[in-house]
């Protein structure tokens, strides 16, 4: 197997002891299908085999690529696409071929493209605050009648709180929370079922009101979440070689704006202070400049859309490469 | 084939006219090899192929996978890596394999990589405002020195204006241009050789001292090139359709962070005001929204990275698809 000395880089590395320890925190905190791990911070089946055996069953996906990749994967035994779809038939393939499917509805449209698909049971998508999908809450109970009219199944409700996630102060981000579940529990009742799906990593444990939460990023991990205190560590970084260093100035490592994220600001390198990214490159300065050749750890500011840019993520305990694990849910 | 209607989306889209309109413009500004294109703005031998078609024999590459897919597509005459490597093995092979691969080397390190790993060729990279890649102008002569000791054949010099290229105000963007490049020429006297390799997209017609323009972002165009009023069409779009409607107050399409390079800032939807996006979700507000299915044209901030993220083209004459074309130089 290649060593990490000889790894092409920029490459995604993922620290097995850090992976392990924020399965098992999520896990001890969210067992079994408290937590419905969401597959877009990843999009690696190999991780969601680790979290099945973690004990959660159920995933959430944001792609019609990600259910089908999860169902090929033996992983489809309860696949909630947390997002509406236009176009619905590769769903109800999936639902054809035996795995179980739920999609997100939050209008008639999309109750329509769903029963036409071949899709047999969705959750009402209601909005809690964040300016995107989701109906208004008053709606939510019509929708789920007009669902049921249309012969589909409504297992319940979802909305995400993704304006509190992010937030900094823990107090704030509790009160956001409450206000947003507050909303998605009324909604819950008027439209019944038994799911009440929300929340994500920064609210894993500030979300008391939903029966699962969607947490995905909390495996790998980014600066953005890092911020916020949590229990769980940076498990992954990008593998970078410096290429160029002006001497008591700056030096560069080839990683850039196509091995990165980049929605959330600059990466991080520990010891260094950052410039800016191009294409292929990060220019930082540091007190103590490394010298051309050397390997360094570039951290995302953002873990989802870093990922979706690699097609592998190397497995490493200490310096050794253990395993490699193909990112094969990117695409649409 | 696909019409541009059952497109699953996100997807990318070229007008063939608004390319065809810019490879034929930047021929009659910049013909044969005075334009040497650089690549890393499509990832796209198919693209590749049809600058070649007009008349350009080189091409820029940013990347060691960039160098091996353009030789392995038959456009291996003369190629320059644009940028530094730790490690130069693949390009040597490259170079063994019959291509006639060029490495920019800006320190001794990279030098003995070139050397070392096969490579017969170098251009001396010259820092010229940037602070990035390449030498202090004045250690430009020693290095090809060194270079030619260590027995590469030195061509000349490259230097990238890269901090000028983006600059709104024509007459500033001339004037930093003008100033780089005469630390440019100078380092071009000491080290010797014919190439004086510079410019891109934003100075293209500006740079009249490099003897070639590593100009890329040209075939496609993005909406930061576009606010310099150059020559070029926007021939690059993401299509998208609409997946939820907030009446009176927003929309919501399935282009995201994954579809999208993001360092630019957020891409651009005729007649809308987009508010910001998620994975894969773009919010905007318009006077006059769409409706649920409603098939959308989002216009990337920045090319490059948002090529990167997807792995074809899809070639459009009107409303017919007539080609696709694999990005197939991803990766590294």
């Amino acid at each position: 197997m290649t060593s990490l000395a000889d790894l092409q880089t920029p490459a995604l590395i993922v620290d097995l002891d850090a992976f392990d320890h924020n399965v098992a925190t999520m896990a001890a905190a969210l067992p079994g299908e408290r937590l419905r791990p969401h597959v877009k911070a990843h999009k690696s089946t190999a991780i969601a085999t680790r979290q099945r055996d973690a004990g959660h069953r159920g995933f959430t996906c944001a792609t019609i690529r990600e259910v089908e990749g999860m169902a090929a994967a033996g992983l489809g035994e309860d696949l909630m696409l947390a997002n509406e779809v236009a176009d619905a038939r590769r769903l109800g393939a999936v639902v054809e071929a035996g795995a179980r499917v739920t999609l997100a509805v939050d209008s008639k449209a999309t109750i329509e493209a769903a029963a036409a698909g071949g899709v047999r049971e969705v959750v009402i998508d209601v909005n809690v605050g964040l300016p995107r999908c989701g109906c208004p809450p008053e709606e939510a109970g019509r929708l789920a009648d007009l669902a049921r009219a249309r012969g589909l199944e409504v297992r319940g409700v979802m909305g995400y709180e993704g304006h509190a996630v992010g937030v900094d102060v823990e107090a704030t981000r509790a009160e956001m929370t409450r206000q947003s579940m507050e909303l998605l529990v009324a909604a819950a009742a008027a439209v019944g079922g038994e799911l009440i799906s929300a929340g994500g990593t920064g609210t894993y444990a500030l979300n008391t009101w939903a029966t699962e939460i969607q947490a995905g990023s909390y495996v790998l991990m980014d600066t953005a979440y890092a911020k916020l205190g949590l229990p769980f560590r940076q498990a992954l970084t990008v593998l970078s070689i410096v290429i160029s260093v002006t001497p008591g100035s700056w030096a560069v490592a080839d990683c850039g704006l196509k091995a990165l994220g980049m929605d959330h600001g600059n990466p991080s390198i520990d010891g260094a202070d950052v410039w800016f990214c191009s294409d292929e490159h990060v220019t930082f300065g540091a007190a103590a400049l490394p010298a051309v050749g050397d390997r360094i750890r570039v951290v995302p500011a953002h873990v989802d859309p870093t990922v979706a840019y690699h097609d592998r993520l190397h497995v490493v305990h200490g310096d050794e490469i253990v395993d490699t694990w193909p990112v094969d849910l990117r695409g649409w």
